[in-house]
């Protein structure tokens, strides 16, 4: 193969692509779309998010410690897209997609119904390590939609249908 | 949709599906498969990984604080499950697998040539979260293979070809 280097840079693929729902400290809601995230430990099961610090979601999810992350499918790409292109402080984004926001069982940021799995998760760590800070967080629950698993209650991959993130392809 | 609440627990896909090189000290060289890789933040471009403290190549990335994070494409796949599978202290896995190391340009581990994207990493920060330990690495170099451009130099993404992990199903 012959290779170019070129200046350092995220280059780390395929990403997933998830809504991160949360609220502020009287109850209002948002949600944001995250390409940065991954999995940090699998016990305890912790998720990294990386916020920038500027978005209204970052000082929502800094203040109460909880956060829901939505995995969604590309029947709702749109969505996605709508929640990462416009600020919750200048607008519903639940009311403007129509997503709907289901109560949690442990937090108090709501799932969103239309995406099949969401994780509950409460803040253990912030990091502030540049134009992202990364959020770490603890799942305290998991939520699997009944149309991915099988008859025996099994995981079926294929029915999963995510949106599939090539950073790569950001130049 | 109906769900079910599951025991907490990672499920968080599609996940980048990795190989991280690493040296110890005297330049010995070794290869590990990393699932729990992501995205902590774009500007410093860093990445991480989560390994596991009790596997060989934790001790070489703790004592050089250097690795280089290679992505593979399908074509390997029975590589990249092998070097999941048996350990660095009894096999030479680039001997074993046929692999071939290339010196890099800022670290000591070298990059793996078949893989199309190699990103340099220095370690900022190691995180004891569990079972998993998480090294935050800045890149600092970043390897992109021509065959992944087009004529004007931009990559093109369905050129990649990567493994695409979702870790859902293991259950």
């Amino acid at each position: 193969m012959a290779k170019r280097i070129k200046e350092p840079r995220i280059a780390l693929y395929p990403a997933p692509v998830v809504l991160v729902s949360c609220a502020d400290v009287q109850g209002k809601l948002n949600i944001i779309t995250v390409i940065c995230a991954g999995i940090a430990c699998v016990k305890p099961p912790i998720i990294s998010i990386g916020v920038h610090p500027w978005v209204y979601s970052h000082s929502l999810i800094e203040s109460t410690g909880e956060f829901v992350v939505n995995i969604p499918t590309v029947d709702i790409l749109a969505k996605v897209d709508y929640c990462g292109s416009v600020s919750g402080r200048e607008v519903d984004k639940f009311k403007e997609t129509g997503l709907t926001p289901v109560p949690a069982s442990q937090v108090k940021p709501p799932l969103i119904e239309e995406c099949p799995v969401n994780l509950e998760c409460v803040v253990r760590q912030i990091l502030q390590l540049g134009i992202h800070h990364l959020f770490l967080g603890e799942v305290v629950a998991t939520h699997l939609d009944e149309t991915l698993m099988d008859a025996n209650g099994k995981v079926q991959g294929e029915k999963c249908n995510p949106l599939v993130y090539l950073y790569l392809s950001r130049e």
